[in-house]
């Protein structure tokens, strides 16, 4: 099956929105087996959509369109859709009234303009909005089949996934499940030459990506059911983890420090963090996890000498006598937040992020738990700008967490 | 002038990389004035490239192609756009040496391979790279320009900038200069609405964008040289500024954090921050500034109770009687991480991130200077997600320092 995305919108073209909804509906597709060759954008202009829509049919099997479902006069992806492929629109009483409940839910004053999304090509299966008030719809015309997402890339997104994949991948008499297997510790070239012949296989799939600092590979299946896609996935998954050994972090994790919550809460223990470099970073990405306040007893940004002093009850003197960016100054960073927070683990990080300076990279990254303490020295590159610094390095402190609390060498 | 972008990527196709490239140039273009009707994507595949740049130059004066001047196999846009176009390819011996140049100032192993990447389109302007590699190009063929851009984001941005644009603003004979006045405290519609008349001007034009909880107005003029766009931006942006009062926060800052930094080093005063819910934000997005150190002292995340005892030194009683989400608490947090810190300002911010809760949405932010402290009472929606309530909590507690330090009421 040949996919080709069409994404509507004037800001678009102008380039105040970035087209996030067409590589959200890429990936999709990919995970589906299915093939994108295109993707097009064009403005609110009906002319311009057509012929898109026009050449589109002629070269694909499935046409997603996303964008311009909205209640305004700009939004004119349905009727434009509909009279290309010959339809007409009829009004549809049960959408309406989701609107108007979607409305009163919000306890939002409803107006009568949002009543233009209740507008459908006859004969469509309406996919529904779980996150707004523009229903999708999908339908099939001379073999090609057309589906419609919002625009707005978090209703697109719930609506691919929650209602037009399940949709086609019925449509094509199949099941896909993927897995994705994520990996710390190991450069993507060389996750890669560890990996290609199983690359090469067409079902499971195993594809590699990469992300800052770390690695992910995802494994997909078609099968008639779940359960077969699972049982063809499953020595796939397990000989990627071999070979990538103790680097593999978690099997459909988010994050790293989504995996370093949920080792903490299957342990009943708890985190704290003192940051310097890294700014609040750490402790930004535990708390942006719904459930941190039950394992992150809390943190301190000591950017300067003084904060480490006065926040850590760090003495001037140690600091001088080692230097702020040092492995005894992490160490004592991190026990000292520690014991302060009264937490079973205690992360304390210091470094140069630049962008000036002689040693712009080199950050220290400590461990602290009951009994011991664990530091790492990373030279993240001269030439690495201040973000990739900062998140390599609280990316470190997660990883060092991870394979503490799994028994692992740090 | 009309202009098309292509980008080629199959990377884009998979879903595994977003098309930034394309938003980026877009804007680029809408500044210099230049229309953009269609972005179109395709992969690392010749014959689709060439359609695809058939059809363009049909339609469009100029084309920006993004992507394909790497080094590897997959690479082919140089060789694709030089035979649609008719052009040969020479060896640039200049470019060569520059890219040899490049590698030996990273202290990076060469291979020969990157010398693919010095042919280039016979009786080209090259555009140089400054973050990597591969040099960049612009032609121009039967009426139509041509340039090419690579794909990294940071190496397409900083040509694009740096090299294409004033290029193609000669080319057009005209120069291009453009402000950004940034609001905070008013909703996108409400100013829209009063800003309408002067967005109808055609030169300087008046562009509205929202972000995340802000917004952001561009204004932009074309004339023979930069003094004389000045002087024709100079009443519009001094009309926005009067008409949108003391919601402007800056023109031509990056950020609200962007902006309080550079009023606390200006006022040789400092910061403070002790955060809950926003969970270490504040100080995270102050210290992402070169120079934070300077004028940021430090923060606490204080994201339970406890924390808030331990670390600030309040009381648990203190916290029972008022509630932890409560304008008591936040202003008792401001206070006290001003003292411990010694700073002259201190922020506290205290509230329901969600997602579950009955009052999710309810921050309240303080800010403490010496002798007064101000709080703000939030409501940003149960509907809201986690990442938007902070966000707009952090947003808050910079506007009110700002407007401190500006002698505004807060």
């Amino acid at each position: 099956m040949n996919a080709e995305i069409v994404s509507v919108g004037t800001e678009l073209l102008l380039g105040t929105s970035v087209n996030t909804d067409a590589s959200d509906v890429s990936l999709a597709l990919s995970e589906l087996g299915i093939n994108v060759f295109w993707h097009t954008v064009v403005g609110d202009n009906p002319a311009r959509l057509t012929e898109c829509l026009y050449r589109a049919r002629t070269r694909a099997d499935l046409i997603v369109t996303t964008g311009g479902l909205g209640p305004t006069c700009d939004d004119l992806t349905k009727q434009t859709l509909a009279r290309a492929f010959g339809r007409e629109l009829y009004f549809d009483e049960e959408a309406a009234d989701t609107i108007r409940g979607w409305f009163a839910a919000q306890g939002r004053a409803f107006t009568e303009n949002n009543l233009r999304q209740a507008w459908l090509p006859e004969g469509c299966t309406i996919l529904p909005n779980d996150c707004g008030t523009a229903p999708g719809c999908l339908f099939e015309s001379g073999g090609v089949t057309v589906a419609m997402l919002p625009g707005p890339p978090r209703e697109c997104r719930a609506m691919l996934r929650n209602h037009l994949m399940p949709l086609l991948a019925e449509l094509s008499g199949e099941t896909i499940r993927s897995h994705m297997v994520r990996m710390f510790g190991i450069g993507e070239s060389a996750m890669e030459e560890q990996l290609r012949d199983l690359m090469d296989g067409a079902n499971p799939t195993v594809a590699p990506y990469a992300k800052t600092g770390e690695c992910l590979v995802r494994v997909t299946a078609k099968a008639a059911d779940a359960d077969e896609c699972e049982a063809m996935m499953a020595p796939v998954v397990e000989e990627v983890c071999r070979r990538m050994g103790d680097t593999v972090y978690g099997i459909d994790s988010n994050s790293l420090e989504d995996r370093v919550l949920e080792l903490l809460v299957g342990r009943n223990m708890t985190i704290a963090a003192a940051e310097s470099c890294t700014g609040g970073m750490v402790a930004q990405r535990l708390t942006a996890i719904p459930g941190a306040s039950a394992v992150f007893r809390g943190g301190v940004t000591v950017y300067t000498e003084d904060a480490k002093c006065r926040l850590l009850g760090m003495e001037q003197k140690f600091i001088d006598r080692h230097g702020v960016v040092s492995a005894a100054v992490a160490r004592r960073m991190a026990k000292r937040v520690r014991k302060i927070l009264g937490s079973d683990l205690g992360v304390g990080i210091t470094g140069w992020a630049g962008p000036d300076g002689d040693d712009v990279g080199l950050v220290y990254v400590a461990l602290a738990a009951k009994g011991e303490c664990f530091v790492r020295r990373l030279q993240l590159g001269k030439n690495s700008d201040r973000e990739r610094i900062r998140t390599v390095a609280a990316h470190n402190a997660f990883d060092m967490a991870r394979r503490y609390l799994t028994g692992l060498d740090i």
